[in-house]
């Protein structure tokens, strides 16, 4: 009996990635809007902080040496560095948040999320696509394309980030205009979690 | 890059089962209402038909002759007696329906979901929990029980019924009063497992 549950009172992880400017902060900010309730990660940088960003909303804004110390002491679940700056999801933020019944909302890119899938693989992942991205996969499955040559190329162009879709769960096309229906099927597939017999294993 | 598709052109196979009584067809019913469309499935039986039951709507019925050469064809996807009547899920409108591209709903009882789950694992596995053995659950997790005794009495008699539910994907708990509520989450299931990047393969 012990193996049956419903799961409903265990905190998810969710991981929302996908390719840039597809539109992550644009879904999180709806699905909030919305009524979904979770905690939002806070990512840690090392780069300058702009005018009007503020710390531990934007960013937690941290020297380079104290970033490398958090590193050394294995507090990030994922980092990178991007262009000399490091960007990193702290372990403790996560954690915290969870032991308070939270779910919890990170959002990185493509390979930040193949790295996550290693660290924390029973976190929901969350690939969020363009149209034309959900379009070459409809096209690939049709195999109906239009010329094999034009195929090839937005093959080419859209396989680096798309040979990482195995590695999650669920798969959302972003529609610019249709931000709503995007975020619905986000807070859907929350919802839906919550449902799941075999329970998401979340150690941090 | 064969391996990588949404999928969301597959039609799915939900199979929605629960204890006898906890509201199967009122919410087969309401999610009808509600917008989700899908090809329920009529049952075949050698009961006698009721006033009022219409052949192809309520039930198939059949002669029990009849019946047994189809389990000799292997037409049904599962079958039983009950009260010397035989109930049976018919292949072929399953394997129709899906040709047309239609999601497929098949109601059975949790000892015929067990059987569904060998012939057709991919199917969508839903268990409706009445609020009882909702609170069950709850309690056996949370460990915080009124009295050993009223404990064991009701883990008792929930058991049987329980014991099958690590086959299922999901439950839903469903509160009488809020059909609507339960519907949601049925549609709400429906419609994430559209969003699934591993395809559910089907196959009749």
């Amino acid at each position: 009996m012990t193996t049956v549950h419903p799961g409903s009172r265990r905190p998810l992880v969710i991981v929302l990635s996908g390719p840039s400017g597809v539109g992550k902060d644009a879904t999180i900010a709806k699905i909030r809007e919305i009524g979904v309730r979770f905690h939002y990660v806070v990512t840690t940088t090392t780069r300058e902080r702009r005018p009007g960003e503020v710390d531990g909303v934007d960013y937690y804004f941290l020297k380079k040496k104290d970033f490398q110390k958090k590193i050394a002491q294995d507090e990030f679940l994922e980092y990178a560095e991007v262009y000399s700056n490091f960007y990193g999801v702290p372990k403790n933020e996560v954690r915290q948040a969870l032991d308070r019944g939270e779910d919890v909302i990170i959002k990185v890119d493509v390979q930040g999320a193949a790295t996550l899938k290693k660290k924390i693989p029973d976190a929901v992942f969350i690939f969020l696509l363009t149209p034309s991205m959900g379009d070459l996969i409809d096209r690939i499955k049709a195999r109906n394309a239009d010329s094999e040559i034009a195929v090839k190329a937005r093959m080419l162009k859209a396989e680096d980030e798309l040979k990482c879709l195995p590695l999650f769960d669920y798969c959302v096309v972003n529609i610019k205009d249709d931000l709503d229906r995007t975020a619905e099927a986000v807070k859907g597939i929350i919802r839906t979690e919550k449902h799941r017999v075999k329970p998401r294993v979340i150690k941090i």
